[in-house]
C-alpha cells in the first residue's frame, strides 16, 4: 500500500469512460482543507480545457487547493467552449459533495483529444468517487489516472519528519516541454514558496524526461502541501521524488524495452547539460541502436553535435555502461563488446558524456525506440 | 538515361568499400574545367572529414570547382587528423587523374562513422573511375552515393536553353539542418550568385525535410553552374529540383509507405509556417498515426502547438487529404471517413494546415514512421 502524507486522501473507480469495466478511470485526491499547492503546465498552445480551468482555479483560490479529480480516456482538449462548460460542472459537483467552494477544486483529463466530455458518466460516479476517499487510496488513484501506461507510478520518502508521496502517468507524448503526463507531489513538509519549489524540481525532472519528443495539450504536474511539518522546504526530497517519477515513466515508455538514463557532465552550466542530454533523449536513431543493443557512439555524440550547445568533439569523452568508447574525437572499438554487453543485459542503460567544458551536469531520462511504439501509436487514438 | 548539362561528366564504379560487388560505393561528377560552384553543409558539429575539407578547397579555389569525388559506404567521420589527411591524399590522387589543381576537387563521403577510409581501395579504384566519366553518366553516380536509399534520385529540368540535373542521396538521419544527405544541383545556367541562390533553394527545400530528426555530420548540397547559357540565374527551376529532390528523398525514407507533404498557410511569415510545418514533419505521433492510416487531427494540431509559433487553435483550419478535419477550435467527426480514404489510398499523403494570421507559407516533407524503421536502424550502424 502506497502512504500519504497524513492529510491527504485518495480514491480511483470505474465510472464508465473507458469501456472496460476492470480499468479504473476516475480518481479523486483530497487534503482536509484547502492546502498550499502549486501547479506547472504544458508549454504546447494547444491546451486542454483543464489547463486553462485550473489556471483561473488557481489565481481565484490563491493556490488553495482542497481536491484534485482526474479523469482518464478523455483528454476534455479542442472542445471549446463547451469543453471548459463540462469541466465547470464537474467542478461544482465535486464542490458540492465535498463541501467547499469550487475554486478549490481542480479538475484535469487526460485520454483522447477531440471529444465531449461524458459529463453525466463522471457525474453519475461522483457520489461513489467521494464516498471512497481514504488514506489508503494511492494506488487506486494511481491506476485511476492511467491510459497507455503499463503499470501506476508512485514514490514514497521521507524529509525528516515529513512524508513525501508522488504519483505520476505518462507514457507516450512526453518531452521536456511535458506531455500526456500528469503528476502529483503531495507532502505535509512545509514549503515555504510551492511555485518556485515546483519550478527547480521541474527543471531538474519533467523537463529532462523525453519519450518521443511530442508533447501534449493537457501535461500538469501539482505540488501539494499540508504544511504539517516544519522541514525546510524538503526541496532535496522533492527533487528525488520527481526523478523516481521520471524514471518510472520512461521506464513504461510506450513500447519500452529499456530504461535509459542520460548523465551529461562538463557542460558550461546546467541549461547547456540539459540541452545536451534532451537532444540525446530525442534522438530516433539513438533510441533505435538501444533497442538493436547496438553501442552506437556516432549517433550519440551527431545528436550532442546538433543540440546547439558548442561543444568540442575532442573533447568529448562518452561512456556506455562504463565503458569509453569514444573520446579525444575518436572511438575505441575494444570497448564496445563491454558496451554491447551492458546494452543486452541491463534493464537500464547508462549513457554518460562529459564535454570537458565547465562544471555543469545534467540527467535525462528516456526510453528505447521499439516496433512496439510504432504499433501502439498507429492503432490508438490519442 | 538522366542527362547532364552540357560540360558536366559523371561515372560511379564497385572500388570495394561495399562488400556487394553488386553495390557501386564510388562517383564522380566533372565539368570540362573549373565552374562557379556554392555549397551548404551540416550544421551538426560533429563534422565528417570532407566538411572541413571541402570549406578549405571552396575558400582557396573561390568556388571553381572542377570535380566532385563521393564515395558511400564510409563517412570519414570522427576519424581526426587521419581522416583529414586520408582525404587529402585521395584528392591529391584525383586532381592528378585528372590534371587539375586540388583545391579544384572536393571529395565527400557518406556511410558509417567512426571508421578509417578505406585510402588504398579507394585510390586502386580512380583510375577506372576517371576513364569512365561520360555525359551518360548521372545513372552510375547516383547510385555509387547511396547508403540505406532504396532508389537513386534524380531530376532533370530546362530553364529556357539551359538545363538542370539534380541528384541526391539520403533516407535516414535527415532532418531540417541537413543530415545523411547529399544533393547536386548541376546546370549550365549563368547563376550569377551561387551561393544565395543555393541559400534560396535550401530554406525553401532542403532544410524543410525530415526523415527522423537526426541529424548527420556528412550532409551537403552542392549547386554547381558551367554558366554557358544566360538564363537569369534559373531560380525557380533550381527550386523546383530542390523540391523534387526532397520529395524524391521523403518518399525513399527509411521503412516508409508514405510520402507526406505539409503545406503550412497563413503563418506570420515564412519562416513561421516552416517551424510549424517543421514541427508536425518531426512529430513521431504523427507519423506513426500516418503509418497506421489513422485521420488524428489532434496530433497535428498539437505537434503545430508546440512549433514556438503564436498560433491560435481558434483560427486554425487543417485539412487532410482535402477533407477538413478540424477548424473554429474543434474537429470535425464526419470528414474523418473520407481522410482516412485518402491515407489508406494515395502514396502522398497531403497535409494542409491554414493558421489565418498572415501571409506566409511553406511546404515540408517527411514520411511515415513504421516498425521498418525501427528493424533498419536496429541493425544498421550508421
Amino acid at each position: 500500500v502506497t502512504a500519504l502524507p497524513p492529510g491527504f486522501a485518495a480514491a480511483g473507480i470505474h465510472c464508465g469512460i473507458k469501456s472496460s469495466r476492470t480499468k479504473l478511470d476516475l480518481g479523486l485526491l483530497a487534503a482536509a482543507a484547502p492546502r498550499p499547492a502549486a501547479a506547472v503546465f504544458t508549454r504546447n498552445l494547444l491546451l486542454g480545457a483543464h489547463v486553462t480551468v485550473s489556471r483561473e482555479q488557481l489565481a481565484r483560490s490563491k493556490g488553495m487547493v482542497r481536491a484534485v479529480l482526474v479523469n482518464s480516456g478523455n483528454a476534455n482538449c479542442a472542445t471549446g467552449a463547451a469543453g471548459i462548460a463540462d469541466a465547470h460542472r464537474i467542478i461544482r459537483h465535486t464542490a458540492e459533495l465535498l463541501g467547499c467552494a469550487p475554486e478549490h477544486v481542480l479538475f484535469w483529463s487526460t485520454g483522447v483529444i477531440g471529444a465531449r466530455l461524458p459529463v453525466d458518466t463522471i457525474a453519475d460516479g461522483l457520489p461513489s468517487l467521494v464516498s471512497s476517499l481514504h488514506e489508503d487510496g494511492a494506488d487506486d488513484f494511481a491506476r485511476a489516472i492511467m491510459t497507455t501506461d503499463t503499470r501506476p507510478k508512485v514514490h514514497t520518502a521521507r524529509s525528516g519528519a515529513a512524508r513525501i508521496t508522488g504519483i505520476a502517468k505518462g507514457a507516450g507524448m512526453v518531452h521536456p516541454d511535458m506531455a500526456t503526463m500528469l503528476g502529483f507531489l503531495l507532502t505535509d513538509a512545509l514549503v515555504p514558496d510551492p511555485a518556485a519549489a515546483l519550478r527547480d524540481v521541474a527543471a531538474r525532472t519533467f523537463h529532462c524526461l523525453s519519450i518521443d519528443g511530442d508533447t501534449s495539450p493537457n501535461d500538469a504536474v501539482l505540488l501539494w502541501s499540508s504544511g504539517a511539518v516544519d522541514s525546510a522546504g524538503a526541496l532535496p526530497e522533492l527533487r528525488a521524488a520527481g526523478r523516481s517519477l521520471c524514471r518510472a515513466i520512461a521506464a513504461d515508455g510506450e513500447g519500452a524495452s529499456r530504461l535509459v538514463t542520460i548523465v551529461v557532465r562538463g557542460a558550461p552550466d546546467e541549461g547547456a547539460a540539459a540541452r545536451v542530454g534532451r537532444a540525446i533523449a530525442t534522438s530516433p536513431l539513438v533510441k533505435t541502436a538501444i533497442f538493436g543493443r547496438d553501442p552506437n557512439w556516432g549517433r550519440i555524440v551527431a545528436a550532442a553535435g546538433r543540440s546547439g550547445v558548442a561543444l568540442v568533439t575532442e573533447r568529448m569523452r562518452l561512456a556506455i555502461g562504463g565503458a569509453v568508447v569514444f573520446s579525444e574525437g575518436r572511438p575505441h572499438p575494444a570497448a564496445e563488446a563491454s558496451a554491447h554487453r551492458h546494452l543486452a543485459e541491463s534493464e537500464e542503460v547508462l549513457l554518460e558524456l562529459d564535454l570537458a567544458l565547465g562544471a555543469g551536469s545534467a540527467e535525462c531520462w528516456t526510453c528505447d525506440l521499439t516496433p512496439g511504439y510504432v504499433e501502439i501509436n498507429a492503432s490508438y487514438r490519442s
